[in-house]
C-alpha cells in the first residue's frame, strides 16, 4: 500500500510499504477513507532530525473496517469507524477514567507496531477500545466533520472542558488554527457568552465568528494582551485556551488570563520550562491545565450534533488532495495558505 | 509601641515605633494578642538585600479591637478578631468571588501604610472586609488554633480545595512544616482516605499522623518519588500538595503525581520558571494550581470545628516566646528546632 513517511524537515514522501495485517486477536485493519494533516505534524516537518529510514506519519483518520481479529466485538467488517489519535485498550483504569491518552497499554500511531494514519490502511490495536463505529456511508458529506472527532474537535473540546468553561466564563482562544477554532466551537457549546479569538488570518477568524467567537483580536504579544484586557474591563478572561504550543503563545496566555483563572493548553508545548513563579501564575492564583486530549472519551457525546448537522466542524478543511500529493498539503499548511488539508487515499 | 523589623539576612530586631492610628474611616486599630513566625518569613530572613532602614514584618495575628473609624460596622471595640494575612475590602468582585488575595484595593501587611503583624498593634484597613470577630476571650486556650486561621490553616485548606480533594482522592503532601501539616488536616477533612506525608522530622510527621496522614515518606528526591509510587501501585497520587516552594519540591511533585492529577502549590515559589513541557506536565495531563490563599474566605467555614475543639490546628505551635525575644524564634525555626513559634507581645 501507499503510506506517508517523513525523512527530515520539509521532506515528506509517499512510498510503498507492506499492507498491514492482523497481529493480535484484538486488532482491526482499517482502510482509510479520509485522513488529514495536523498542525502537530508541522513540528517534525520543521525540526525533526534527518533520518534516512524515515518515519510513518499521520494520526487522524476515518475508514472502513476491512479485517478483524477473533476477539473484536464492537466493530464489524464494512463499518465506518472513527480512529482517535491515540489507540487505547478501553478497559484499564485510566481509560475508565476517560484519560485514554494515559492508557496503560495504548500509544500514539506509529508506535507499538502501528503505522501512521496518512496511508491507505492502518493496523489498529485494541479495536474495541479504540474505534468508534458510525452509521454513515463512506461517501457521506459528513465525513470531514466526523474526521475532526479523530483529533481537532475533541482537542478543542478537551481544552474547554479542562478549563471548566460554563455560561459564567469569559474565554480567550489563542490561535486560529483548526484546534483554536474547535476550541471556540466547544466553548460556545459549553455556554460561554464571551469568546475572544486571537488570530490574524481573516478567513480563519471569520470561521471562528461562525463557530461562536464574539470578538477578534488580531494583535499579538503585549499589544494582544492589552487588547484582551481592554475588552474585559482590565481583568483578562476567566479562561485562556492556548492552542499553539510556542512560548510567545504561553506568555500571551499568562498576560490575558484573569486572576483566579485558568490557562488550558492543547498546543503541544515546544518548550520544556516556562514562567510559573510568583509574578506569573502564583500570586494571581492561575491554574495551568491541559494536555493531549483523550478524544476517545468525547466522541460519543460530540457525535449527535455532527450527525444531525447542527455543528459543522468539518468546515476547518479548506483544501483536499490525493494521498500522493500530500507533500503539497504540508507545504500549504506550513505556508498558512491552507487551514487544514483533507487527504483522499 | 514595639514592632519587629528585618534589616537583612538573619537580622531581626524589635524596635520602638509610633503607635498606629486611624487614618481612614474604615480602619481599625488592633492590639495584638498573639502573632507568630511563618515559614514565609524565612525567605527574606535568608535572602533579603540588606537595608539600613529595615522593614516591618509579620502577617499573622489575632487581637483586640482598640479603636475604630466611623465607617466600621461589623466589628466592635473590645472584640477579639482574626486578621487574615491579606487585608481586603470585602466588596470588590474578586472578594465576592472569594479571591481576597486579588482584592482590587487590598494588600499584604506592611504595604499601603500598614505595618507588620509581629508588633504590639496594627492598623487594619477595611476592617469590615478584613477582620473576623470571634466570641472568645483573649485568655482562651483556643487562641493558638484561632491564630492558624490567619494563615497556615487556611493556606493548607486552600491547597486541598484548589486540588478538589474528595473521598475519591489520594493525596501526597510535600513538606512537614505548619502549612504541610495543615494541608494534611484539610485533606482529611475533605474526605481523602490516603494521605502520604513527605517529611523527615519525626515530631512533625507524628503530628501529621494525628492530623490524618496515613503514610509517611522520609526519603527525598527520586527516592521519595519512588517511595510514593510504590505506595500507589506505581501510579502516584491524584493530588500532590507542594507546601515548600523550592524547586526540588516542585520536581518531587511532578514525579509523585498520577496522570490526570493535580499539583497544588501553596509554598511561595522561590523560582521563576519550572518544567511544564511535554514530558513533565503536558503528556500526562497534569494540572498545576494554587497560590496565596484567600484565607478570609475560609475562616467562617473552618471556625466551628476550631471553636468546638474537634480540630486543634494550634498544635503546630511547639514554642512560645515574648515579642522582644522574637529573633530567637526566627533562629529556632530556621534551624528547624521549632516547627512554629507563637509570639506574645
Amino acid at each position: 500500500m501507499r503510506a506517508t513517511y517523513i525523512y527530515g524537515p520539509g521532506d515528506i514522501r509517499v512510498i510503498d510499504v507492506p499492507d498491514p495485517t492482523i497481529r493480535n486477536s484484538t486488532d482491526a485493519i482499517v482502510r482509510v477513507v479520509r485522513t488529514c494533516v495536523c498542525g502537530t505534524d508541522l513540528h517534525p516537518y520543521h525540526s525533526m532530525k534527518p533520518d534516512p529510514e524515515g518515519s510513518s506519519i499521520g494520526h487522524e483518520f476515518v475508514g472502513i473496517v476491512e479485517d478483524l481479529g477473533s476477539d473484536v466485538h464492537t466493530v464489524k467488517k464494512g463499518e465506518l469507524v472513527i480512529a482517535p489519535f491515540v489507540w487505547s485498550d478501553g478497559i484499564c483504569d485510566f481509560c475508565r477514567e476517560d484519560l485514554h491518552t494515559s492508557c496503560r497499554f495504548g500509544g500514539y500511531w506509529n508506535t507499538g507496531g502501528t503505522g501512521g494514519g496518512q496511508a491507505e490502511a492502518v493496523r489498529v490495536p485494541f479495536a474495541d477500545g479504540t474505534l468508534v463505529p458510525v452509521p454513515v456511508e463512506e461517501t457521506s458529506p459528513l465525513i470531514p466533520s466526523l474526521l475532526t472527532l479523530s483529533d481537532v474537535y475533541g482537542t478543542g473540546y478537551h481544552a474547554a472542558l479542562k478549563a471548566r468553561v460554563s455560561t459564567d466564563t469569559t474565554v480567550t482562544v489563542i490561535g486560529d488554527g483548526a484546534v483554536g477554532l474547535m476550541a471556540v466551537l466547544s466553548a460556545a457549546q459549553l455556554g460561554a457568552q464571551r469568546i475572544i479569538l486571537m488570530g490574524r488570518h481573516k478567513d480563519r477568524t471569520d470561521l471562528g465568528l461562525e463557530f461562536g467567537a464574539t470578538d477578534i483580536v488580531t494583535e499579538r504579544g503585549q499589544e494582544g494582551i492589552t487588547a484582551v484586557r481592554e475588552l474585559t474591563g482590565g481583568d483578562g478572561t476567566h479562561v485562556v485556551i492556548e492552542a499553539v504550543g510556542h512560548m510567545p503563545a504561553y506568555e500571551q496566555a499568562v498576560g490575558a488570563v484573569r486572576p483566579g483563572g485558568v490557562i488550558s493548553r492543547v498546543g503541544v508545548p515546544q518548550y520544556k520550562s516556562a514562567p510559573v513563579g510568583f509574578g506569573s501564575l502564583f500570586a494571581p492564583n492561575i491554574t495551568l491545565t491541559g494536555g493531549p486530549a483523550p478524544v476517545r472519551a468525547y466522541i460519543e457525546s460530540l457525535l449527535p450534533a455532527v450527525l444531525d448537522g447542527s455543528v459543522e466542524p468539518g468546515k476547518v478543511f479548506d483544501r483536499e488532495t490525493e494521498l500522493d500529493n500530500i507533500a503539497d498539503g504540508y507545504r500549504a499548511m506550513d505556508a498558512r495558505t491552507a487551514l487544514k488539508v483533507l487527504i483522499r487515499p
